[in-house]
């Protein structure tokens, strides 16, 4: 059996430029750029919760990376650094070949794409838990913040929703997709894009942002409590793929565009002379964007989030997207 | 049961001061005071590999801390900030008001004692999984490493050595304590001591240093791999408390003394001529201090560590140190 030391030499440990001091002391070294802070996040995956037992270990190392990613694309970070903790079956270290080549390489490509450096970590055995810290830098005192919304902000989302819901979906029964559809949502579940380059760019542009991990009635709800706002969304402007659109309006489709989660787009607001500048930031870094909705003049005690549909009437959700705990 | 959002602001949200942007959005931020650099390490405890089911949740929430806390003091780095990301049974989950009220107090409370803030973090459900990021602050360029030992270098060892791995064999029945000896050894399995302010202390004046996470003679023989040097330790010199004593020589204690993960104390080498200044730190921080071996002149390739027992002879130890695969 391999030690912990050998696992982390052959897998995690990679060459970095730029840091005084990387894996394999107690504790890694940074130095952050003169002036700059320092934007701080971690997200965990666990079998059985986050992904299936039998989830390809390769789409699974990208996943644990790109789901962080979206954290610091939520707040207009330039990721930077990250560690990574991997509790271990035993079954994955004495078959470590096959499973840890394939998650390192999907977790590093991704790093690469994005350079941002693994500097340390923590490798254990136990049931399979995988987390990633992640460290980013903003300007001073510029980041995209939940609790930014203003009175008459367009409400943005980028990409399609609900696919990676769809998959899901079919994963558990409730849905037959066929393979080719199953292969699309699919490739949204298992390896979603992170909107970093977007969220940098939003800095400038957008009142509040955050990425929609728990579904977009959920992560919009986030941004209205923290914001003290209340809003209105309609459900026809909300982007679903061809795929999606050829499920709608079915209740589950509706269910998986409006509160399906694990989609990682972000859902932003920004005020509506900065329409203009939007589109063609989406044009320029090619990510649709649509308007979905918009926040309500009135500040709020309680938020409140009401969905149209296409004949003016308000639609009641039962589902209000993920929680961790409410299966 | 309660949300993941309700479980966050019980018992995990505490008012922080000096930070930008706390608990509560995609991520926290930072600002890292002005030309310091940053010491990151993460440490997970995971049930049944690092703790017993049935531990006690105000000293795992204590501990979980403590051991990244002593990260920092292996690196003499200032702890500042940190974030968690909890794993959860639905046992514990049903059952948080116990459970959650005393791990958190645990941790809270040796924050509080080292002033650093809890930015952030992720709660899932899933099998008990503790994992903790710390972040600290140190002066930019001076650090402890494990490969700065020296030729002619004190190997010391701060506390007494053992007394938790001690506690570990009378939980695995493998050894009897009496009550009063079992009480004094679990408190340093279930609470140990991290030598935070000592390892700031020990920039000025050591060559290297390591915490004692996996026992003596793996952690030493990390300082001689990394330094790429050879030492020698006599046995006899290596700290251990009274109810040790009791025990040694008996190859189960020695074992312990040597080789027992889990003290937390620091090892560290340090020039000859810092013997005085040493020996005063010690007096003045009240931790006990001792000089237990020495740094070989030659620079080697493979790095050999020589213990010598009371009569000079030369010992073999079979086990040489905890890895966290290796049962």
């Amino acid at each position: 059996m391999p030690s912990e030391f050998d696992l982390i030499q052959r897998y995690f440990k990679r060459p970095i430029n730029g840091i005084p001091l990387g894996i394999g002391d107690d504790a890694a070294i940074i130095a952050p750029s003169p002036g700059m802070e320092l934007a701080i996040s971690t997200d965990c995956l666990v079998v059985g919760q986050h992904f299936f037992e039998n989830t390809d270990p390769y789409k699974l190392g990208y996943k644990a990376l790109a789901v962080n990613l979206s954290d610091m694309a939520a707040m207009g970070a330039v990721p930077r650094w990250m560690t990574l903790s991997l509790t271990l079956p035993h079954s994955l270290i004495d078959h470590h070949e096959s499973w840890l080549d394939e998650f390192s390489r999907g977790f590093h490509e991704l790093a690469a794409m994005h350079q941002v450096a693994l500097i340390g970590g923590d490798t254990t055995s136990g049931p399979l838990n995988i987390c990633v810290q992640i460290i980013g830098e903003v300007n001073q005192g510029q980041w995209l913040r939940r609790s930014g919304a203003e009175p008459g902000d367009d409400i943005w989302v980028s990409g399609c929703l609900g696919d990676a819901a769809l998959a899901l979906k079919h994963h558990l029964h409730e849905l037959v997709l066929t393979d080719e559809e199953f292969a699309y949502c699919s490739s949204a579940l298992d390896m979603p894009s992170a909107r970093v380059a977007l969220g940098q760019r939003l800095i400038e542009l957008a009142h509040s942002a955050i990425d929609i991990s728990d579904g977009l009635i959920a992560d919009l709800g986030h941004i209205l409590s923290c914001s003290a706002r209340s809003a209105t969304v309609e459900l026809e402007m909300v982007p679903g793929s061809e795929i999606m659109k050829r499920y709608l309006p079915s209740p589950l489709a509706v269910e998986c565009l409006m509160a399906g989660g694990d989609d990682y787009e972000l859902c932003f607001t920004a005020p509506k002379g900065n329409q203009s500048a939007i589109r063609q930031l989406g044009q320029e870094l090619q990510v649709p964007l649509s308007i979905v909705g918009e926040i309500k003049p009135q500040k709020t005690l309680k938020s409140e989030l009401i969905i149209y549909g296409s004949k003016g009437e308000k639609i009641v959700m039962e589902k209000k997207g993920y929680d961790h705990f409410a299966s």
